[in-house]
């Protein structure tokens, strides 16, 4: 190590929320560190701030200016808010992406769909294969999660040894995966200096109980389902492959024959097999089977946890999917939970299920969901059991990031508060940001990546809360008005409360404006345009309460 | 009663919601029935459904046309969901309208800022005080919510007694207000022949555990503000003035100053002491005495527990408020809970709070907050205490309404899940709906009433998703394109994935288009904008992935 290299942290996304999880590590001579990422996540758009955004995530301007200096990306899990940027943005960084089996199966799915190489993917197994990337020696450590195969990793630099522990609960009984082993963080802990920094999951950290295992839902969902008389449908998160495999358990033991339905379970399961992660699923039919199929004698595992419109269970919903009926007498149960922002759409599948009769079973006792990530007494024994000298919190919204700071500081343990963009200086003793860059959010938007500050989106936010007013006018080769101004309106009242007509109101001020407007306003596009649309802002706000967007398109015959 | 008189529950608004509550019941021939309506209430907008919308109600179109025949309007309680709708609506029903002394109070101001005459409003006493409306005699009887005043009716038909519950809670010790009586319950359903109809709240039908008392809140409150080193803020719902009362006492016993920001709470408080609810509130200072108050001896009470935007909490998560400003080392109370669909704004306001450095306090441990509505054990008792012989369950989704149903129905009450438009069959034993009426919803858009099918909101939300785009066409004497077709775009990106600019790529095949169009095409101004509409989707989806909204403004010269 030499005097003038350092070690940098520096989150791009998942510090200040949940979701589009992206970090970077550098190590070298300020400014020309060399740089590894971790994870390329997503996370999803709502009406409220992204209307029509199909993706979101962490703006790589900077991973692309130094691009140069990435010496590889490693993928901790497959989730969506950790990999599901990767086939996007990939062709930005093109450095080598590090997964173990399951994760590389999903990324190369990620990369096919998005035409990228999948030769970028190479599949290692765990700790002690170790993958040196420049002045970085990487190792995958088994965490145990709600998705198979989710890991922790650690990162020896010159500067010591950081721990990012991924998403993570303590589950020494996961059912599928592998169970949480102190004994191997205890060696972690203890070869060369230790521990110097634990980037460390945040998620649950205002959750005051310890976590529970996966294991302890076996009974009470084979309980709930061998109860039910009629079809019972549940669902779950897609990935989470224990949940789907203890339901289909409980389905079978209650004589049930089990159908799956949602392409991203598929997906999942699929991968999981192939990559021989899971072994002993009980067997499912297909639903031209399952139509046969007497409903107390069947059970359908869907998609759609989160009221998602276009999931199988919102499809359940309203009618016949795949020729399959819920009726009056049958049972649907969310086997998860419902993430905050999602309650509406939830709860209109719920409202919906009650339309035709079907009993809708929720979480709300807590008994046939556990979370995959670590609550504060399983924080608290992984900041004990690693030791680390400093802690850098991640994977939570700010509020969740500061409670952890607390709880580290009241240890002892220096911590800082890094959000997106912060680089930190994690060399000494003490971390120290050095630096901020610009690190804001990037849309797929269709099918092209635009940022969130480029305006597209703000402009559909206010052509929904305003509506759009269209004004056209013709100016003949004397700049002089040729008819009237036209108006076209969409998304406002026709008629204001008095049953004018909106748009005869704007059209008659606007003629009367043009019909006294200066010739030298006529001849000036800019000025004839500014004073329309305040005229109609005007006019609109008299009439019907509303400032709408306006475009005015004015166009000039030219003589030949 | 003549035989051929029937009595008919008929509910337009919060029979499948929890919101905008209004239901009228008639008396009388069929089809000529007398009629009162319960309640004119409004629910509030989102961007999912309802972007722009300023407040959305019943749709009183069926009212309307029976105006005449309506002989009175009651308010139970001055909550938005039950009288929001009365200045808005009154000019369409012009009914007499009969409230107790503080929801008259708050009636006379919705009435006076829609400029409605202030003499519609009747104040009238509880029980035994009796209004005659047509064939009806109804009573208000006191029960204990989280308003002041709030009121069952006991509506007294030649068919029989009906209790309209309003919103209830059993609360013995509800602060300010009146506290449950069984004993007047008990003597209710002793009259006459008892209660046949019983309409009631099915709000927290899901809520297994008997409901708390207001009281129960004092001594947790206390504690929790008395330990706070810094100022302390704390928000509720503004109508709850037993909750403010509860909150200023905790802070005055711990030695504070309060002081109370929000017009909505002003405007309760001024209400409830002048109608002589509310007698011993403690002292209050002005925000421009709370700026000269040590941070340690100050506490505010503000407005915005649901993260609103414009409220009081939000202005002060942003920074300074009336010269008062929050800082690391204060407190931040949620004494209230998120209603669901509120959480993204709410969790905002918590995220910029730990921003400042600020601890937020929220209700997840449930001491410092208890709901105004009975939870299901209290609905039971209820059933019992009034002995009904039909349920009618409303203020609730589909969901709670059902859940309510079976109750009764396990109990041998006879029940029915009227949803919004049903038309309820009263007279006999067993209550038939007989008919259904559109039943829709009317948003106040701006200042202009428009129906949720109309149109515009739809418009407003295809924007918000897919963009709009403008195509201009101008055609000469001879329809002929006079130049080239002008495209511009709103909420659309400006390029597409490989860099090509958008609006060039729609003008090039639109003048393809333009310059191998027949003539009789472009004689057609129908036919050329069906023809550029579906270019421009097709483009712009080749282009960007998005279908863009299209309009497109044809102007044709025309020859002297």
């Amino acid at each position: 190590m030499s005097a003038k290299d350092r070690l940098i942290y520096l989150p791009l996304g998942g510090a200040g929320e949940i979701g589009m999880n992206c970090y970077v590590y550098g190590y070298g001579p300020a400014g020309k560190e060399r740089l590894i990422v971790v994870d390329l996540g997503v996370t999803f758009p709502d009406m409220d701030t992204t209307p029509g955004v199909d993706l979101i995530m962490a703006d790589t301007t900077w991973l692309q200016e130094n691009a140069g200096r990435i010496d590889a990306i490693f993928i901790t899990h497959a989730h969506e808010d950790h990999i599901g940027a990767l086939g996007l943005l990939w062709h930005l960084l093109k450095a080598p992406v590090y997964a173990r089996a399951f994760t590389g199966a999903i990324a190369k799915l990620k990369m096919e769909e998005k035409g990228q190489p999948l030769d970028a993917i190479r599949v290692v197994k765990p700790r002690p294969e170790t993958i040196e990337a420049g002045p970085f020696r990487v190792q995958f450590v088994p965490v145990s999660h709600s998705i198979p195969e989710s890991s922790a990793l650690v990162i020896d630099t010159p500067a010591g040894r950081i721990v990012h522990s991924g998403d993570f609960k303590l589950d020494g009984t996961p059912i599928v995966g592998e169970p949480f082993d102190p004994e191997e963080w205890h060696a972690i802990a203890r070869e060369g200096n230790g521990v110097k920094v634990l980037a460390c999951d945040s998620t649950n950290v205002f959750s005051p109980h310890p976590g529970r295992s996966e294991v302890t839902l076996a009974g009470p969902l084979s309980e709930l389902i061998a109860a039910q008389q009629g079809m019972v449908v549940a669902t779950t998160f897609a990935s989470n492959v224990a949940r789907l495999k203890t339901l289909a358990e409980a389905g079978r033991a209650a004589g049930r024959s089990v159908c799956m339905l949602g392409r991203a379970m598929k997906k999942m399961i699929t991968a999981a097999v192939e990559t021989g992660v899971l072994t002993d699923f009980p067997a499912i039919i297909q639903p031209e089977e399952a139509v046969e199929v007497p409903r107390g004698n069947l059970m359908l595992i869907v998609t759609g946890s989160q009221g998602e419109r276009r999931a199988a269970s919102a499809a359940l919903s309203r009618g016949k999917y795949l020729g399959l009926e819920m009726k009056e007498g049958d049972t649907f149960l969310f086997s998860s939970k419902t993430i905050p922002g999602n309650e509406r759409g939830v709860i209109r599948i719920m409202n919906a299920y009650s339309e035709i009769g079907v009993d809708v079973i929720d979480d709300r006792g807590g008994l046939y969901h556990v979370s995959g990530h670590a609550n504060r007494p399983d924080l608290e024994a992984v900041h004990d059991l690693l030791n680390p000298k400093i802690l850098l919190p991640m994977h939570g919204e700010h509020r969740h990031l500061r409670e952890h700071c607390n709880i580290a500081i009241s240890k002892g343990i220096a911590a800082e508060l890094a959000t997106n963009g912060s680089v930190v200086d994690l060399t000494g003793n003490e971390p120290e940001v050095v630096e901020y860059i610009e690190a804001g959010r990037t849309y797929l938007d269709g099918t092209v990546l635009i940022g969130a500050m480029d305006g597209v989106v703000r402009d559909r936010i206010r052509m929904a809360l305003n509506g759009h007013v269209l004004v056209t006018l013709i100016l003949d080769e004397e700049d002089q008005p040729l008819g009237e101004a036209w108006v076209e309106t969409m998304g406002l009242p026709e008629r204001t409360g008095n049953g004018a007509a909106l748009i005869e109101l704007l059209e008659v001020d606007l003629d009367e404006y043009l019909g006294n407007a200066a010739d030298k306003v006529l001849r000036d596009d800019g000025k004839i345009e500014e004073a329309m649309k305040r005229i109609v802002r005007q006019v609109a706000m008299e009439a019907v309460g509303k400032k709408p967007e306006v475009t005015v398109v004015t166009s000039r015959l030219v003589a030949d």
